[in-house]
């Protein structure tokens, strides 16, 4: 398969959505198809380009690994409750926890992470539901991250020769292939999403797991999860592309009450970039940095040293994992 | 033992060089006694003192534990020869090597690094010189932070309960144990030290092994070596109180050549600080940050991040292990 980008300038959003709402129609036929809905801008999209072709024969659901943000669940749900489309929560957190025990390596912890989707908990929403169709919203960067070897997205799956309907029982279909971020963001707005949703920050899909160094336990998920409540509180206002809390693995000597106290790290980084490919931090000011590292050191438990990411990409990347 | 602060308002450093001299010359008798120079002020200290009170029976040794900073063996000899005080470097990498092997826990390497100096090196360079007399320059800090719990100084042997002649064969005298570092500087001005080792910041005993985050060996100790010179130099003009690099054990993901490089994180530390007691981040220039990232992430093999320290003492320490 030869894949073209459809750019930002190119695409024409009501002609798109009738041509994949098409597609979907003629492939799913008078039967249900599946998908997740994450809150992201792609998982978003790809749920109101599935609601307005299959209406309720679509089955959207909201897939609670364990791995999500603060609140991120029901926040999610409340928003497309306004837009007219049910979501259900499914409670995956076992699955997701289990599979991810003593891994360590990010490549490892990505595999851990998709696999369970996949075989898991789609093939267990495609039973359920009896349908061989599972929507998904795959995008341009995510084919060309990984074919290119850089780092590999959670949802990538036939264009690293998988056929999905013979290892997991289901055919995907991933209407926004051709779209990268911008392409997709000006879809979402002509598909109705608030601008919350479609203007949102990226968030990939391991999720909190790929803000973990080390292995991802419910302890250290809950540890990243304030941390990165605090962070995006206190950076929505920068401005930046994106903007992220790390938990390390190292820990490193503290002090706390005149005792030494052998605590935990977290890294901040906050990124200037137009579209992941290149990015450079943010120079916040001091006392924002200040403000963070005390909020963060104050109020998340176990927490006595906060560092700044000061390195582009590249050789930096984006995300630490 | 109950020990009293001389603060460096009520020392007389004629009259406390006078008093020390006496003490030393009327401990060794007519013999020898040995100690080991680091470059530090502490040691230097002690070096001139103890060469004032025996002469050329004070045998002093410039141990190269293969955990010191680029050219500094060479660098500390010749300026002691300049001064007419004889040094010889003892090669000892092997032993701190083989000790350090497979050691993560900040607390053990600083007992690894402890209990090579006094059961190996020491013990050897005592029964060399045919002596019971080890000259070491412990000061007021090392033992108050020792007994306080904070962190354990390697030089901390008679206040924990230890009795060196029982466990080693020689006796340590420590002529320095009422002084803090402005006290020191000033006695080692005294003393005819040059400028730049009487005002030496901090690099305190472990060396190297302490800016390495989990195991030390040979190869990672040369890798926070040259990112230790790269700060040094970048850093040296700010004024600031300490500055540091530290070699995380955890890995990043950074990207080489368009591919994916599972890589190394330095992180630094530019502290402000009266006495080391508290202390907060140097407000460096965003320019001057992104320049060490930059040389760092250029001249350092395998490094593709680069994090800055935000986290004041307390909760932070100063150094990380």
């Amino acid at each position: 398969m030869t894949l073209e980008e459809i750019s930002v300038q190119d695409l024409n959003p009501e002609a798109f959505i009738k041509e994949k709402g098409d597609e979907i129609s003629s492939a799913v036929g008078q039967g249900v198809a599946v998908n997740a809905l994450s809150g992201g801008v792609d998982s978003s999209a790809v749920t109101m380009l599935g609601h307005r072709a299959l209406g309720e024969r679509l089955k959207t659901y909201f897939i609670d690994s364990g791995l999500m943000r603060e609140g991120e669940a029901d926040h999610i749900i409340a928003l497309f409750e306004d837009l007219g489309v049910p979501v259900e929560k499914i409670n995956a957190q076992n699955a997701f926890f289990d599979a991810l025990k003593g891994v360590v390596d990010p490549e490892e912890k990505r595999e851990a992470v998709t696999h369970t989707f996949y075989a898991i908990v789609f093939a267990d929403l495609a039973k359920r539901c009896g349908t061989k169709y599972v929507l998904q919203g795959t995008n341009y960067t995510d084919v060309e991250e990984t074919v290119a070897g850089i780092k590999r997205q959670h949802n990538i799956i036939e264009q690293l020769g998988i056929d999905p309907e013979e290892q997991y029982g289901y055919r995907i279909l991933e209407p926004l292939i051709a779209l990268r971020k911008p392409a997709i963001r000006a879809l979402g707005k002509t598909l109705g999403l608030p601008e919350e949703l479609y203007r949102r920050p990226p968030f990939p899909g391991p999720a909190l797991a790929a803000r973990v160094i080390g292995e991802v336990t419910p302890e250290r998920v809950e540890t990243v999860r304030r941390a990165t409540s605090i962070v995006e509180e206190k950076l929505a206002d920068t401005g930046a592309f994106q903007y992220l809390a790390i938990l390390h693995q190292d820990r490193v000597t503290g002090i706390r009450d005149g005792k030494r106290d052998y605590g935990l790290q977290i890294e901040v980084r906050c990124w200037e970039s137009e579209d992941a490919k290149t990015g450079s931090p943010t120079r916040l000011p001091f006392d924002l940095l200040e403000e963070l590292s005390q909020s963060i050191t104050d109020q998340v438990s176990g927490v006595v040293s906060v560092t700044y990411n000061i390195t582009g990409k590249p050789p930096s990347t984006i995300e630490a994992l």
